[in-house]
This record gives structure tokens, sequence and C-alpha cells, in this order.
């Protein structure tokens, strides 16, 4: 049952061999990895304007020369990770260069940030992505955190179908979302020059009251930087691309840059000179749009895709955080389970984390994660700041040919980053001090785990010590009865045993001699022990039958394995039937003694 | 952890010796299994009268007949099962005695309907508990569910802790409900007789409108008849009681007997004298309490007691399921777990069994229990006719000395039990046509359980076929690496197997020549299969590798065995972090192919 709707659900398993089938071609990649980044243009200018909306409508002209800056950063950004891609071609972007250059802590810091942060973006976007769907119908409106639910569980299935599955499927709407805002942005600058624009006086460049310029200047500066989120994903992801995947992926990094930087300074643009004011009941986007179509087709066109590309913006965590994942448990600071391909060949438990995570997050604000926005800036920008800096060293220390403005690129992207890292923790800092508390230990945990898997590896080597040789068996079989099981049993322990031994743990002095009786009657050439107990319980009199036993057995070099017969029921309503008792006394001796257990199992024909 | 908790809870565990202490004294017993028998005086008379209202004051005449007619159906029903008491002592009531006279299936129908009566009884009496309370605290009324889940918790952990326990902290409340019952009848008669109770004119007896007259008497019959839900209990009980234990069940029966019927006229006589009138705002009982004393401490005092009694009528059938379903279960038509004793010697399956019925009835009907009266009632009458026609068979069938006036006594009871089960189902059908649909699958789960466990019994009894002897054995080890783990479980199936197979599952060509390498030069004389796994699977390989073998072993026969190693890790949290498909491995093997499996532990140090 199960597996049949898991095949259905997720498709029929690939051979390893079809590993090259699912990588990605560009036009594919540049769609599921950039649909986060992109996403951001939808409310990245918005940001600025609400910061600059406190002074007033003088501030606005300053969203230019921000842009500008946002642009900056986005260059030098682009830049150095595509020295980043050529350099580290295996993947793992911030989290490789970081402790390649700096260290294993600025490493896991740079890893466990990221971590966080992809869940963060599945948890946002796809809640920004319902509130879009829930404000056009709003009788969905009590339902959101169910809806936002579901979007997580069919993008986590998408993607456990596979990445080429998933990204033909997600391509369309990206394209569409892009075509959408370049719609906007001809027919805005076409009315521009043509002089159909807003006949508007623009407010005059008004110097902003000389204490809090700066600090304001600063934090909207930093708001628009959240645009910038998602674009570290393609270098995370770059063994997902078809082979040259290291060409591959810088051209579609540079592509990609290329769009944010046309969206982003068309939207901002415009957004000044319609003289947009941010307000909460209409976002940047749909006044603009309403501004140059009035609510026509188009118009709903695109408000239609931009709510698509919100919650496509989640699929980018799931291309990237399974192999990041994957660089963390292949260095051993996360569980082995993260290295395993599933059925199609992706890195499935990285996938369900990530679901499961942001479904519980999702579940936990309610879906009003707009909260988390800000801490979601600040846990890219750390990363960045780290790999560029990372970069930077590197450079310094390896000095390959034109090393120089390649150190130039990667200096300039950190310092800005850090800026950024740094203008957000002062500026938002009632929103963002949780990282200063759950980095550590995330970190913490990646060394804890670590350090347990090299204990565990030194304990399982080989050495040359010469273990002791096993001179004998000696096997104990409970038994409650005397019945065909018990028969089947005895004459396996037989089999392979020196000694064996039946034990009758009893309940009450009659079943006792009756049992003894039976036995002798039966005569299996085994010696049975039978034991009272007080207080009607099994596991502990079986605990003392074997204590006593044991030292006996290792002074003479003899191993004890317990015999449990289970029965095996043909129907699963039938173990209400049937005391589980033999589960729970082989996890106890398993666990408190280090029994070794074997199990006999009898097949109930009915 | 969990075990200190349960310890705090429960107690420590009893010795199977001390079963004798744990008996009831009579007064006990009288206590805690006549609370549900006496606590319907709160509410019978009340019944009666509400739909004597419905024909108006004129007909509230009526209520004296009706009450005298409820006392001989309780005078029958004492009188008969004192009978069955002496006939039946090792306890069952109704059930053994249907089953015993009538066949099984009268037996099961009267066993299932006590059963879910007593799961009824505690979800019902614990709703109405709370609902009194919440009446006097209203800040607790939209916590009504959770109260009464917290009750029936209450309940069931005292019930766990013993019968002796929880009979000395119950029986204080019973006794006091019984006491002050008696002080409002015995101010209220004194108050009658000395004529300071109310100059009322009683409405004459003017005949009731002729065609619904009989069917209104009777429907207030019946509806006075649930003041009789609860006598039964004792029956069921017996073996709870200090020995001679029939003799002192049958003299609290027979005190049960007469402090209902003392209360009962009692109450049913003030309520008429008084002139009650049944409203929707103010019990009878209150109606009456403030009446006679007006609202002072004695009228709280009843109404407090009456809130407890309420509650505390659940505890009944805590005292009685246990036992019903250690019969039930001894004659295998229940799961055998409701044979153990529990560490403090009660029936714990069945308590917790009731517990948790009863918390999802009231979860399910969000403490709107009242619906589930008229169930509840009919749940009743049925096993008190089928018990009652048993025992007048059974005399029929015997003869003893004095067996007229027996036959006739049960006669009675169970001519006027039918009677009120048939006007139950005619007069309340919406309510009661559950029990029509329920009973008949509940017989059939009976008859089904048992069968399987005859089945089984059949499969596992010895007989002389003399099975095939085992000639050899075959280990089979799945390997992942050559480890220590590796190393001592080879060990242990070259010390007691024929042959011995290591079997590595490869998941990519070249770790498969690797693992050939490295094994030929560990060499420990065991040769070593490699099987190539396309999907990446562990089970699918190996139980292709068990099959090939399979065919051949049983021709030989050779027994087969894997030997899987387990990781036993220090703390809990490890387990996340080492694979857990050695569980996996073994269910699938146990399940799928009946082989036999041994767990060989390897104990993490760190």
């Amino acid at each position: 049952m199960l597996s049949i709707l898991k095949r259905y659900l997720i498709g029929k398993p690939l051979k390893t061999t079809e590993l090259g089938e699912q990588k990605l071609s560009n036009t594919k990649a540049l769609a599921i990895l950039s649909s986060d980044a992109l996403s951001s243009v939808a409310y990245g200018p918005e940001q600025i304007l609400i910061v600059l909306a406190t002074v007033g409508a003088v501030a606005y002209w300053y969203s230019i020369p921000i842009g500008i800056g946002v642009l900056i950063l986005l260059l030098a950004l682009i830049l150095s990770y595509r020295q980043i891609i050529y350099s580290y071609p295996h993947g793992g972007g911030a989290y490789v260069v970081s402790k390649q250059n700096l260290g294993v802590i600025p490493g896991l810091v740079a890893g466990g940030s990221l971590l966080v942060d992809y869940i963060l973006t599945v948890a946002v976007s796809v809640s920004a992505g319902t509130d879009a769907i829930t404000s056009a119908i709003p009788i969905l409106h009590s339902h959101t955190v169910f809806i936002s639910v579901l979007l997580v569980i069919f993008i986590t299935i998408l993607n456990l179908r596979g990445l080429t599955e998933s990204a033909s499927i997600l391509a369309y709407p990206v394209y569409l979302f892009v075509v959408a805002l370049v719609i906007i942005i001809v027919v805005g600058l076409f009315n521009v020059i043509t002089g159909h624009g807003p006949q508007v006086t623009h407010a005059s460049s008004g110097p902003i009251p000389g204490g809090i310029a700066l600090f304001l200047l600063l934090k909207a500066f930093s708001s628009g930087c959240s645009a910038l989120t998602g674009v570290e994903a393609i270098s995370n992801a770059i063994p997902n691309f078809k082979e040259p995947s290291e060409r591959n992926a810088a051209k579609t990094l540079t592509m990609m840059g290329l769009i944010l930087a046309v969206l982003f300074s068309g939207i901002m643009f415009l957004a000044y000179w319609y003289s947009i004011t941010p307000n909460a009941e209409e976002t940047v986007m749909s006044q603009l749009g309403s501004e140059i179509f009035g609510r026509n087709i188009i118009y709903y066109f695109i408000q239609g895709t931009t709510a698509l590309i919100l919650v496509l913006a989640a699929n980018t965590g799931f291309s990237a955080f399974p192999l990041l994942a994957y660089n963390l448990a292949s260095d051993k600071f996360m569980p082995r389970m993260y290295l395993l391909r599933g059925d199609r060949l992706g890195y499935s438990n990285g996938i369900i984390t990530l679901g499961v995570a942001s479904i519980l997050l999702i579940i936990a604000f309610q879906g009003k994660t707009e909260q988390l926005i800000p801490l979601y800036a600040v846990g890219v920008f750390i990363p960045f700041t780290l790999s560029q800096t990372g970069m930077v060293i590197k450079w310094l220390r390896e000095k390959p040919a034109n090393w120089f403005p390649k150190l130039i690129t990667n200096l300039i992207g950190a310092l800005i980053s850090a800026l950024v890292s740094i203008i957000f923790l002062t500026t938002k800092f009632s929103q963002v001090w949780s990282i200063l508390i759950f980095l550590p230990i995330i970190v913490y945990l990646f060394l804890r785990i670590r350090s347990h898997y090299e204990a565990v590896g030194d304990q399982l080597r080989l050495n040359n010590d010469i273990p002791d040789k096993i001179k004998g068996n000696i096997m104990i079989v409970p038994v409650a009865g005397i019945t065909k099981v018990v028969e089947r049993t005895m004459q396996y322990a037989q089999g392979i045993a020196d000694e064996v031994y039946a034990v009758y743990i009893s309940f009450d002095k009659e079943s006792e001699q009756q049992m003894r009786d039976k036995w002798e009657a039966w005569n299996p050439n085994v010696k049975l022990i039978v034991v009272h107990s007080e207080y009607r319980e099994i596991t502990r009199p079986l605990l003392k039958v074997i204590d006593q036993m044991e030292t006996k057995a290792h002074e003479n070099g003899f191993e004890i394995t317990v015999l449990i017969p289970q029965f095996i029921t043909k129907k699963n309503w039938h173990n209400v039937l049937h005391n589980q008792s033999s589960l729970l006394l082989r996890a106890y001796l398993l666990h408190k003694r280090s029994v070794i257990v074997t199990t006999v199992p009898y097949r109930f024909k009915v």
C-alpha cells in the first residue's frame, strides 16, 4: 500500500547509472536556481521605499543612489561568485571556501547559517506566495497555514521526483515572471520617454535632517540588499549542472546577474518616476502595474506570476540545501544519512528535512513569517562575507596569474557584505539577535557530531589485537509452554550450540510443577531452568539467569546467545492478540546486557 | 525517567502472594461497587418527572405508582442477582450466566453490551459530575472536556494503584452522599409529618388523556429504571471480595438494595409532596434541597456530595470492566493481555482500556454525553434480561431444592427487564438504534478472536510428526566494510555455522573492487559475495542472495541464519548518526522470508 503510494508520488526508482540524465541544462538551472534571487525583485525596491517613507516623500530621490549601491554590490557578488565557481567546482559554496581558507569554525558558521537560511527561505517565500493567493481569493484567508503546508509538501514531492522533473515544471512560471517584469519595464519606460507618463513634479532632492541621514540611508541600503539573497545558490549546486559544469554554472550565474540587474533597476526607476508611495494595503508592484496598465488582464498576469514566483523561490532552497548538507555530511559534521541518494537520485533526506523543518516553522509562526525576513537576510550576508574573505586570503596565499584584480573584486565584495551584515545587526537587532544564539549552537552540534563519528571510527578500525577465540556457545531459550515453536527453536539451538538451556518464568507455583512434569515427559535432552517471578515480570528474572551464566561462560571463553521465538501473524491486527513481549525482551537484552539475540520466526498459517 | 514516574503514580509493584491483602472488606466494596447505582438516585426520580411533565402537573400523581414499580423491579433484580452470586461465585455476572444457560451468542451479547456500558458509564458520569462542578464555578465552564479528561485520568491512576487503595479514598464521598440524602429525607419527612412542609393542594389524580396514557406511563417507568443501572456490578466483581466471597458479595448486594430503595423512595415521595417541577435550570435535587433547607450550608453540602458521587459512579465501571474483560479473555473472546495482572495486581490492561475508551468518548462528544444515557440504560437491561432468563432455564433444568420460588423470582426479573428493554427500544429508538449495529459487530469480533486463537492453538500443538532433522547451518553476514564489528560477527558465525558467507552490497563499481581487494588482504577464510545494487537498495539484493541459497540449503536440510551487527549507542541521540537499516532489514527478513535473524550487538564506548 505505502510503497504503491510512494511509487505514484515519487515515480519509479532510477539506476545510479542514470545520474547523468538528471543533470540540468542551463535554461532549467537558471529557472530553478535563480527563482529565489529573481523573486526578491518583487519586494526589494519596496523595502528601500518603506525605510525612506519614514522621512517623507522628500527622501524618495535617494532611492536612485541606493539602488545604484545595490547594483554595485550585485556586480561584486556575481564577479566573486564566478571566481568561487571556478576555484571550487565541486560545489559547497561559502562552506567549502570558508573552511579551506579561514578554518573549520568559519566554514561551519557559513554552512550552518546557509542551512538555516534555506529553511527560512522556504518558509518565508511560501508564506508570502500564499498571502498573495489568499489576498486574491479571500475565502481561502482562514486557511493560510494549511495552504502553505500543502504548497511545501507539493514542492517537496516535486523535488523528490528529481531535479530535471521539477525543473521542467517550475521553469515556466519563472520565465513568465521575467516576461511580465520586462513588459512592465518596457511599457513604463516607453511612457516616460514619450511623455505619456505621469505629469508629476518630483519633490526636489532636499536634504534629510542631518543626524539621522546616514543611519537611515544605510538602513534603506541594507533593506534593499535583501533583494540579493539567493545569489549564492548556484555556487552550492555546481554538481547539478551538465558538463562542463563549472563553465555552465558561471554562465548561468552571469545570466542571472544580468536579468536581476535589469529587473531591479527598471522597477526601482519606475517606482521613483511614478512616485509610488509604499502602503500596507497594496504592494509597490501592484501600484506600478495599475498606474501603467490600469486593472486589465496584463495587470492580473503580472500579479499572478509574482505570486507564483514567490512560492517557487522556495525551490532554490530545495536545490541548494541537500547539496550543502551532503558537503557537511561528507566532512562528518552532519549525520551520514545526508550522503545517500534516494530512489530518484536526489539526496532525499536533505529534501525531506528541509520540507519538514519549513512546515514546522510555518506552523509555529502561523504563516506570519514576515518577521523572519531580516533574520533571513543577515543569515545570507554572514556567509557572503566569510566566503569573499576566504577568497581574498586564497589569492594572497596562492598569487596565481592576474591575482590582483581578482583580489580586489573579492575584497570589495567582502567589505560591502560585511558592512551590510553589520548594518543589519545594528539597525534590526531586535529581530536578528536570535542568530547570535542559534549559530553557536549549530556549530557546537556540528563539532559534536564529528567528534562522535571520529571516536566511533577509532573503535571500529581493525588493529593488531587478536580477539579472544570463542571456544563454545551457550544458548538460552525462554519458553512459555511446550509447543511447535519451542520444538523448532530447540532443534535449531541443539544443532549449533554446545549447551542449551530452556528457561521457564512462572507466575504461580502450580504452573511451575505442571511445566516441570510436562517437560520431563517431553524430554528434549535440554535442561529446564524454572524461575519464579514474584512480580509477574519476564525480563528481570531472565536477566538474572543470564547474569549467573555469564561469569562462568566468559571464564571458559563461551559466548551466550538468547533465542527468542517470534510469531509472524498473517494479518496485522492479529498482533494485538499476541503478547509482544518478545520485541521488548530483545531490545532489553541488546541494550542492557549486549547479549547476542537470535529471533526464530514462526509464521502462522491462519 | 518513565519508570520513576510510573513508580510514583502507581506505587511499588506487589508480589503475587500479596493478592489476599488486596481483597475488599464489605464496607469498602459497598462504597466502590455501588456508587454507580446510588448515584442514579440523583437523576432517576427527575427522569420520571420529566416524562410526566409533558402531560402537565395533573400527571405527577403517577410518579408514586411508577416509583413503586421501579422498587418492585429493584427487589426482583436484587433477589435474582443474589441467586446469581451464589450460583456463579467466580463472577462474570450476566456474561457467564447467559453463556452457560442460553448459549455462546447470548453470553457474548450480554458481555459485549456490559463492556460498552461500562465505558458509557465512565463517560456519562464523569461528564455529569464535571457539569455539576462547572455550574458551581462558572470560570471553569470552557474547560469542561479538559476537566473531564483529567478526572478520568485521576480515577484510572487510582485504580491502577490497586483496589484497596482506591476503595479507601473513594469510600468517603459515597458514604457522605448517603448521609446527605438521609438528612434531606429525614428532615423532609419530619416537615411533612409536623405540617411544616408546603401547604400545597395536590393536583387531583385526574386521568391522563386515554390514548397516550399507557405509552407515557411506560416511558416514565422505563426512564425511572435508569436508576437501576449499576445493580449488576457486584455480580461481576465477586472475586474482589474477602473470603467467603459469595456470602460477602450477597450481603453487600442486599445492603446496596436496601439503601437504594430507601433513598429512591424517599426522594420520589418528597419530590411529589413538595410539588417539584423539573426544569432545565435547576435539578430536582437542588430544588428539593432549597425548599427544605434554603440555600444554607446543608444545601451546599448536599449539592457537593451529589457532584462527587456522579464522578465516582465511574469507579464502579473500573471495578467491573477489567473482571468482565478477564472472563471474556479467559474464554479466548478477547486478547490475552486482559488476563495479566499489573504491578499492583489489578488487571491493568482492562483499566487502561476503559480509561482510554471513555476519554475518547468524552472528546468525541465534547463532554455532552447526556445523549448517551438512553443507550447506556438499554445496554444494561439487555444483559439483565439475558441473565435472568438464563437463571430461569437453569432452575428448570437443574430443579434443586426450593427451585420454584427461585424460578418465579428470576422470571419476574426477566419479564420486567425485557419489558423495560422493549420500551426503551420503542420509545427512544432514535437514540438507541446504534446498539443494534454495534452489538452484532462486537459479537462478531469476539468470535473472530476466538477462532484465531483456536487456529493458532491447533498449529502450535505438538503432534507426532517428527520434524526434519537440521543437518547444518549456513550463516549470511551482510558487511558494509571491514571493521571490528565485522571481525566479531565473523568470529561468532565461524564458531557455530558450517558455512559462512559475507555479503557486500555495492552501489558503485569502484567500491566493489576496493572491497574485494581489502577482503582478500584481510582474508578471514570466509567467502565474500559482492552484489551490485543498481537502485541503491540493501534489502532486495540481500533477499536475492538468500533466495538463491535457500533451495540448495533446504535440499540438504540446512538452515539459513542471517547475522546482523547492530550498534548500541551510548546516548540515544547518537542513533540519528547511524543508519538504522539493521532494524528495517531484520523486520523485512522475518516477515518476508521467515529467515532466522541473529542480532550481534556492538556497544560503543563513546
